[in-house]
């Protein structure tokens, strides 16, 4: 059962399953999109502030909405998601390091019926990126544009 | 000449060159992390909001970044940055099409010194990415922290 923007409430949590990240994929990854020697470069890493290679933080954005996106969006939850409109508040707590296991945690935060489009509404939806110790590695806030039921064929 | 925090003021502007965005790669990478159907097929697109395939927001987040890395922070400007901490007011203005060519304007808009650590800033970078008909298609706030020169080796 899809879930439309009525179907959503303020409060409404889900969580994916966890995937580990490779120290290939994280080399991979950062040299097609950020390659800084602490990204790409083991002996590099060792004299940057974070002593070992770790993660671009872009990399693990890209990791939790691809989490999000399979497992949420058009996973078991199914959410007509329309699109994005933005990001705020994306803050790296702590560094993401080869072998880490990335689960997302994901709150509706707020919701606002579009004023001018009577097909969508906005939602707000808090994620969180947390490791198997359950520390929080990256949060964030997405606002989203999600069809209404009465707008769906 | 690397610049450090001291050589980084606010109004200091940068631009990269432009980078064309393929069809095939606006799937791959949306296959890879964010396979929505308006990102990976151009028939479910038609049916999207958007009308026709279009790049996933997040892929322009990335190819931004990738700009900005090898052409500014590792390219000819040399900023001596030590990693990111987190960025705000993301907002995707228009979709990206295939064969979109895409530029990063870049400004420094507010630096402050570490309280806590004598060897470093914090420097905020806006980030425009516009088309080569000057039309904005994302703008971020990035909050990065950078060495100062005195704690240079």
């Amino acid at each position: 059962m899809t879930k439309y923007y009525e179907d959503l409430e303020v409060g409404d949590t889900f969580e994916t399953s966890g995937y580990t990240v490779t120290k290939a994929e994280i080399i991979d990854f950062a040299e097609q999109f950020d390659p800084q020697p602490f990204h790409v470069d083991e002996e590099a890493a060792r004299d940057s502030m974070f002593g070992e290679l770790v993660a671009s933080g872009l990399h693990t954005l890209c990791l939790s909405v691809r989490l999000f996106v399979t497992e949420i969006v058009d996973g078991e939850v199914d959410i007509a998601n329309m699109g994005g409109l933005g990001m705020d508040d994306l803050r790296w707590h702590e560094p993401v390091r080869p072998g880490d296991t990335l689960r997302v945690r994901v709150e509706v935060v707020d919701k606002t019926p579009s004023s001018s489009r009577s097909d969508r509404g906005y939602v707000d939806f808090r994620r969180s990126v947390v490791t198997d110790s359950d520390e929080e590695v990256l949060s964030i806030l997405s606002h989203n544009i999600v069809r209404r039921a009465d707008a769906a064929v």
